[in-house]
């Protein structure tokens, strides 16, 4: 790859060690792992032993772990299956305001099946507030459902306080990881989760494989009905090297992880040190501690964000300018909306979310060709030049 | 690999050239489609190229292929999003009885939340009337779902009679092609479908690549709700390598079609002949000539299907006792049942499913080996040495 690719949110390279992982299990050992003969067995012991990788990166037991085809999917079925299977108890469902779009679009989806939706605010940093999250519980609430770090701004929510709660209250807590699990420690035990959903493809995995950890005695309506895998809870012949890839990289994150979450930190430190420095009329998003290691989202006023990215990609920097998921949509994120940015600072969004495979040197590039970037389209802003001349 | 593979039902091999069109897009070309800087804009490309060559295969326009993860997914979206879009006009489904699971379970979720079926029986060669699918639509009916080719017994329904009938009378026809899509000539317009479901790995592509024909004009309410993915449709990071494979697959299976159809139809008939020849009670499932030209299903009197297959591995040969997707489930098949095959019988339950891959020497070894194992199961057998004697 040339240039420098600071879109680890939206999908990460797959690294060489997952992959190998993976080769075996395309032409060679390609059986179905429902298959009772031998290419079929050999094909069952690798999807196990992948699911025991990614129980021990989230401290689960193995068979809470369900495959999924990606973290959306897992999104999906957590708090459809979730909600449809709880029915009974009541048809109140609680989110906080800046849920991805794989639990809000669900979740919308129920609403509009009868099922009624508390959406829980978020300060200006992007948290909730887990009293908040009290206060919305109604004795017809199934499930509580809060990410565990936002993908636009990086936002890591105290899921262990709203669990402690839930579990206090009886009611389910699904936490969408995706954007945490593998960059973060995540411990399901320890945030008192009855759910969580999380994607390969976000900490250097293959794409096509997510999972859901479900807890043991929770039951859930299938999202895909068919065939007897995954217990009967996830139809469709496995995808084995996607998940095989899965289980390699929940293995190699968690065995690098406090190494690499403090490198990341630093390059990311770095970074924002360098754009807050450097330009002015900045807004630097999301909680100053609580965050993903190498999350970094500013809104840089008098510029619109589709420009910079592309002036950006000019100089080889590869980023983007808020939900990969939604970029197509053209409409103000509602995550930037729900902590309090004004509309027109929304436009100029750029983020820059760093993996792995980053270098301070990258870093230090950036550092130099932004604020150049900024100024050549703030030169063509009459508003910033009002403003400029105003100051 | 060791052995000989005639279990191309339950999942094929992946062939070399559909591999390397997927090796770049793992770690070289790893962007996600939706990202606007040029990694992304390679995968789009590249995901959009498949899409044509889906839509080739298939006979259809490019934007009314619908990636999924899965054959089963596609199945359950195609079901349930029908079913729900035009929730208004009624909730009657119709469905033949001999439906895979990816069909089947859905229609039954379906059946506990409001929606009434009625199954259409087959005969015993598994085929369909065209004429009880009229007698079954009601006023109410929005969709009638029958597969293409059964993965158990081969047999090919007649879905275009089938649309003919469900176009005349204005209800949405859905044909789960898993089975038969790249195996055999599959054209949607002359079908007459609004919606085929179709897998990847059942023609040798990779694992984690599915599509739905949908007809344009057609509405469906999504199965995974969340980003803009799809046209909307279906939300989740594009598994952009399988895709690729898929669309080489789809590319390959149109190319060599007619040529793979006949060497494989030629082997599957020297096989048939060998075992019905050296070995009595045997019953040929399926129909004649309307088969898939790989499926061969016998139900072998007086032994049991698992012991069959364990001694069939000890001779090297991988082969099924059914489906794969309910191998676990130890009930006697519904397929079987359906076309009225004894109980005892359908335990002796044998598939053997050709790919291009098999050789005339292959089918040999098996014309050799499994009168030999039948005749070895038959010598512990009390009931065959009883019928035996009466004879």
């Amino acid at each position: 790859m040339n240039g420098i690719y600071l879109d680890n949110m939206a999908t990460t390279q797959c690294r060489p060690e997952i992959f190998d992982a993976m080769l075996p299990w395309f032409m060679e050992h390609f059986g179905n792992p429902l298959s009772l003969h031998k290419l079929g067995q050999e094909a069952l012991v690798a999807v196990e032993n992948a699911r025991s990788q990614v129980a021990a990166l989230v401290n689960s037991a193995p068979d809470e772990i369900i495959f999924t085809g990606t973290g959306t999917e897992s999104c999906n079925f957590a708090v459809k299956g979730l909600a449809q299977a709880y029915a009974k108890k009541g048809r109140h469902l609680v989110i906080s305001a800046i849920e991805h779009h794989a639990v809000f679009n669900p979740v919308k989806y129920l609403e509009k099946n009868g099922y009624e939706v508390t959406e829980v605010p978020v300060d200006a940093s992007g948290l909730v507030d887990p009293e908040d999250v009290a206060g919305a519980i109604r004795p017809d609430t199934v499930l509580v459902s809060v990410m565990l770090a936002n993908n636009e701004i990086g936002t890591i929510q105290p899921v262990a306080e709203i669990g402690a709660i839930t579990r206090q209250r009886g009611v389910l807590l699904h936490a969408d990881g995706c954007a945490a699990v593998g960059n973060i420690p995540v411990d399901v035990a320890a945030l008192g989760v009855d759910a969580l959903s999380l994607s390969g493809h976000k900490f250097n995995g293959p794409k096509g494989a997510g999972a859901l950890y479900l807890k043991k005695g929770t039951r859930i309506t299938p999202l895909i009905h068919g065939g007897v895998q995954e217990q009967g809870r996830r139809a469709g012949a496995d995808n084995v090297p996607a998940i095989v890839g899965l289980g390699k990289a929940a293995e190699l994150a968690a065995a690098g992880m406090s190494e690499r979450v403090s490198r990341i930190t630093a390059m990311r430190n770095r970074l924002v040190r360098g754009i807050l420095d450097n330009i002015d009329e900045v807004y630097y998003n999301g909680h100053a501690e609580a965050r993903l290691p190498g999350h970094v989202n500013v809104a840089v006023n008098f510029v619109e964000g589709e420009a910079l990215l592309l002036l950006l990609m000019h100089e080889g920097i590869m980023a983007s300018s808020g939900s990969t998921c939604t970029s197509k949509a053209l409409k103000a994120s509602h995550v930037l909306s729900a902590i309090g940015l004004p509309e027109q600072v929304c436009q100029g969004s750029l983020q820059l979310t760093l993996g792995a495979g980053n270098t301070i040197a990258e870093m230090d590039k950036v550092i130099e060709a932004l604020p150049r970037v900024v100024s050549r389209l703030r030169a063509m802003s009459p508003l910033y030049k009002k403003s400029a001349a105003k100051a």
